[in-house]
Parts: structure tokens; sequence; C-alpha cells
């Protein structure tokens, strides 16, 4: 079999879990579960299959040293770095160039850093499968069985059943959509063949290449400039020189959408994206008033709220369907229903020129 | 005329403005406006009118190192110490008899350590007044011209109108009432015969002794016992010894009530007890938004709430009608109109040990 290696997409930013994540503390270096940040998670949980030889993390120059820091047992050379973030198509491409090079012949999985997996084992389970699926040429995705008519995820819908592989079924996918309206999600989930959008796809090198290649043929020139000085001093230059230049693209829409021969492995595995404070109901378990709380809180008539503590007491009264999240520098006070506004805080922040809370 | 003394009554404990106010930081020691402390506001406004010397402080033993460092320019001995807290009417006793002992004719200013006065010139000005309505054998009760019907307060309704001295009226006090429902505050407020009960009283020290001699009995007999000490190394031991078994009453019930000629003097000075959060809004300026802000705070559709920060960014999104009060070891989020529940809150954490935060 083709060697299988992953290739953990680590460069995110992002703001939604303000004043928790920060710019310079992006959601895969928090503390969300337990004492292992989400970095840490997202290495520790594919270690029984990759070994740190084949562990692969595409990151920024501003997030490399910390994570290095937490993940010591990968070799340092194989965190590629991005000279600028230029969405997950070129991320991908850049790793796919990387990995070519040690074996043209490789499958690789495209994974997440700051997305949370409560069954562990049936998510390497479910990798093994795709890796197999992904080397007959198939682009593998992995869809994950909704909880919930979500409207913050991608859907994919299942097209024909192709096969059964270890106890998972594949499906073509017909069709990938963004983010649905209430209504839509509904009738989604209540039809059963849609599943969402994990980010998390098992294909072989060479196939996505191939894909880039017809679909996105200026970055294929870029990557195959870069690809041309990999492992000469030429590289880095080379590197600098033109990534600034990618267009910037998320392989869903750049690639995926029009991929022939995709198909879709769903997956059962307690999956969330953490993507905003109310996703922590889906990561941690409430207290008997439904309450969700992290660290020293004392409430009267509390009910339905997420407190995610710091180091000092919070305490509440007559509170329902609320957000609090107390930091060493600040705490925000948010219903749950308006807590998208969270962006528009932050946007505040800036605007304000709070690079002290940003 | 008599000598004229203050006696401001600084053994409050008190824990609604919890997180703010402590055990060990009652609310005169608290910065609730400007720069300074209650305690150092009650001292400043009065020091027009009396000398450092013609100032008294009642206080617990507990407290007195922190006041003594916050007016350094009161004699150290004008400290007048309780063992334990006894309420009102047996600090006042004590302040008497050691007032009595500088000048058996003084006239003695029964003030609070913890209120706020915003028209300190007038104030002022109605303690002169007052003085001289009490060297007639008086005992005067300030007035505060009601604002809005308070059911925070107690009232004392106006009797016959026996005078005018200096511009105040002076009134006979029909009765004095406990904190009424909203109806009854209404159609006192709509009555214009009732003003909200002070807690700050003018009198003869003789005078207001004769009463507790003739209501308070045993607690007379019990400051004889110190008066006749005074000055003597035996004051200290006879203080320790009889006044854990003095039994706790505060001046409103055990004298006032009761007394003969009691007069009240109508003043309008801005008055209030600061005694909940919600009467942060009768001594500091809302913003544009209807909030009252300490500190930093950055809000998104956020109107008439209460932000007491402390050294962090205070965020909110969308809220109406709350009060938020961060401090360096707890933060607190609770409804306006729930804010009495403060009070459980407290008391839960005392159940609960939680001496790091009490």
């Amino acid at each position: 079999m083709a060697s299988f290696c992953a290739l953990i997409m680590a460069g995110g930013g992002g703001t939604r879990l303000w004043p928790l994540s920060r710019r310079a503390r992006p959601k895969q270096g928090l503390t969300l579960v337990g004492e292992r940040t989400m970095f840490e998670h997202a290495v520790d949980r594919i270690a029984p299959v990759f070994q740190p030889a084949e562990t692969f993390v595409v990151t920024g120059a501003d997030q490399v040293q910390q994570l290095l820091l937490q993940a010591p047992e990968l070799p340092a050379k194989n965190f590629i770095l991005e000279p600028v973030g230029r969405g997950t198509a070129p991320a991908i491409g850049l790793g796919a160039i990387h990995l070519r090079r040690r074996d043209p012949q490789a499958v690789m999985a495209v994974l997440t850093a700051d997305h949370f997996i409560r069954d562990v084992a049936q998510f390497r389970q479910a990798l093994m499968a795709a890796a197999r699926v992904a080397a007959d040429g198939h682009l593998v995705t992995l869809g994950i069985a909704p909880a919930f008519p979500s409207t913050g995820y991608g859907y994919i819908k299942q097209g024909e059943r192709i096969g059964q592989t270890d106890g998972f079924t594949v499906f073509r996918v017909e069709r990938f959509t963004e983010k649905p309206s209430p209504e839509t999600a509904y009738r989604m989930v209540e039809s059963g063949r849609y599943n969402w959008n994990s980010g998390m796809f098992i294909w072989r090198v060479e196939r996505i290449l191939e894909e880039i290649a017809r679909q996105m043929p200026e970055l294929y020139d870029q990557l195959m400039q870069i690809e041309a000085v990999l492992g000469t001093p030429a590289y880095e230059p080379t590197l600098r020189r033109i990534w600034p230049e990618v267009t910037p693209q998320a392989i869903d829409y750049g690639v995926m959408e029009g991929a022939e021969d995709v198909v879709v492995i769903p997956v059962d595995i307690g999956w969330s994206d953490v993507g905003n404070w109310s996703s922590m109901w889906d990561v941690l378990p409430a207290d008997p008033d439904g309450n969700l709380v992290v660290g020293d809180h004392v409430g009267i008539d509390t009910h339905n709220t997420i407190v995610f503590g710091g180091r000092r007491l919070v305490a509440t009264i007559g509170l329902k369907d609320m957000v609090i999240v107390d930091n060493d520098d600040a705490v925000l006070i948010c219903p749950l229903e308006r807590e998208q506004e969270v962006r528009d805080l932050v946007q505040r922040l800036t605007e304000m020129g709070r690079t002290d809370v940003l």
C-alpha cells in the first residue's frame, strides 16, 4: 500500500471565541477541552495512525513557534510555513508538493487543528477506511452525521452508494451546499441524505494536484515554480516571492465543487468545529441547571448559560441563555442568540485601536 | 453657644455592593465616587464645620486602622472603638458619653460614613441650622426631600410646622415609618408631607442620653458603668466585658420612634445611601445610552446598564437593565431588578466557606 500522511491545517486565525481567542492566540492554541490545546488534541488523536515523520503541519510563521512547543514529537521540518495565509486551497497545494517529493504515490489526509472529535477511535477507523478508498483515486470527504439542523455548517449531499469498506459506506457526492437557512437545514437533515462538511479530506497527492491543475491552473503554475526549487536554497526566497501573489481560495469552492470522482464517507464521531460559544454545548457536558461551566461559578437561578471562566469567581443571578467569558484582561457578557455579534465587537475594538485586547 | 461635635458612624459592614464591598472592605472604604473613599468624603465635607478635634468616629477594631490611614488629620483618640457591633443605639450612646465628658452641654451631629451627598454646601448650612434647633433641646432629624417613591428608605412624616431657621423649616415629627410598599411610597411622596430618613441626627448630648435612660434603661445602665471608668485604665477591660452583653438595637426603633420633642428639618442635598447598585444612578451621571460606566467598557446595543469595572475591559452585547461588577477576584452579572438577591448570593458563598471572596 502507498504511504499515508497527515497534513494538519493549522493556519487559522479567527476571533469568534473572543475574548479567549486572540490574534496572537487563535483557537487551535486554546485549552477549550481538558488541559491540552486544540492543536495538541489534533496531534494526539492521530498518533496511533501516523508516525511523527508522517505528520505534517501547514501554518504561518507567526504561529509556528507555539505549535512546535506544543508538539515536540513532530520533526521541525514537517512544519510547512506559509509566508501569508491564502486560504485552504493554496495551503493544501503547498502541502501536497512537499508530500509528493517524499512519496509520489502517497495518500494524504487533510485534517483540522481546531476542531473537536469526541469518538477518536471511530475517527481513526474512518481515516484508515478512507485511505483505502482514496488509494483507488477517489477524492474522499468525511461527512458528519448531522446531530441537529445546523445553519452554521456546509452540507454534502449523498449521491449513489458505491460501496462499503470496513463498516463504512461510501457514496458519490451529488453536491456541496453552503450554510443553509433554518428551513433548508431542517429539510436536509430530515431527508437523511446530507452530511455536514467537516473540512477533512483524504486523497492521493497526485489526484488533488491533478484537480488543482485542471481547475486552478494559475495556482498550479505557482506551485510548480515552488516545487522546482524544493530542497534547495532557492526554496524560501521563491516561496516568499510567489506566495503573496497567490489568489486566496477555499478548497471547497476552488476544487471540491467541480472535482471528479468525489465521494463521501459518513461518520458519526462526535465532531464539532467549536466555531462559536454555543458550540461548546457539543463539546462539554452541562450541569443540572443546563449550564456549561468551566472554572469557578456560583449562580442563583441561572440556566442554559455558558460560563467560561478564568482565574476569578463568576457570580450570576437570574440569567438565562447567556454567555459569559472571563479572561485575564477582558470579560464578555452576551445573550447566546447574539453571539454572532462578537465579530462586530472585535471589529469595533479594531477600529478603536484596542490592540491590548485583540 | 454650646460646643458642636460630629460623631461619624463608621462601623458598617454590609455586602449589598458585593463583589466590591467585602467583610474586610465595607462600603465606607470604597472609592465609588471619584478618587476618595466614602469615609474620606464624609470627613472632607464636614471639615469646614468641625475642627478635627471636634470630629469623632465610632467604628470597630477591625476597621480602625484603614480609617486612621484615610483621615490622618483626625486625632487618633477621637476614634471610639466598639469591641463588637451592637447597632446604632449603643454606638451613639457610647459616643455620647465620650462627648459628655468633653463638654456636658455639647450638641452632637450623628453622621454617616458611607452615604453620598451631592450638595455639600447646603448640607453644611443644614447642619449649622440644625445645631441651633438642637441647642433648644429638640431631637433633630435631617429629612431628605424624596426624589422618587423609594421603597428602600424609611420615611418621616411631618407634623406641625414649628418654625424657620436660616431658610430651613422645622416640623414636629408625626411618625417614623419603615420601608413602604410601592403604592404607599407613591402616596407618601405625592402628599408632600414625608421625607426620607437619612439616619443623620443632631441633638444635645444630654438629651439623647436622657431618652436612652427613659426608653432603654438597660443600655443606659451599661453606658453608665462604662462612663464611670472613662479616662482610666479600667475603661478598656470594662468596655470589653460589658459590650458583648449589650442588646443590639437601632436608634430609630430603640429611641426615635418613642422619643419626645423630635423634629425634622427637610433638606434637599442630593443624598443617597448608595445601598445597592441601582442607587449608583443617584450618584454618577449616565452616558448617552443610559449606561452608568466606571472603568473600561465597550458595548454593542447596551442600555440602562451599570458597568462597574476594575482593571479589565468589560465587553457587552445586547444587554438592558443589568448590573455588571468586575473586581480583581470576582465578577457579578445580574439583572437590576434582582439585585436584592446579591444578599442571597453572599449568603450562599458564606455557606460554601468561600472566605476568599467574602
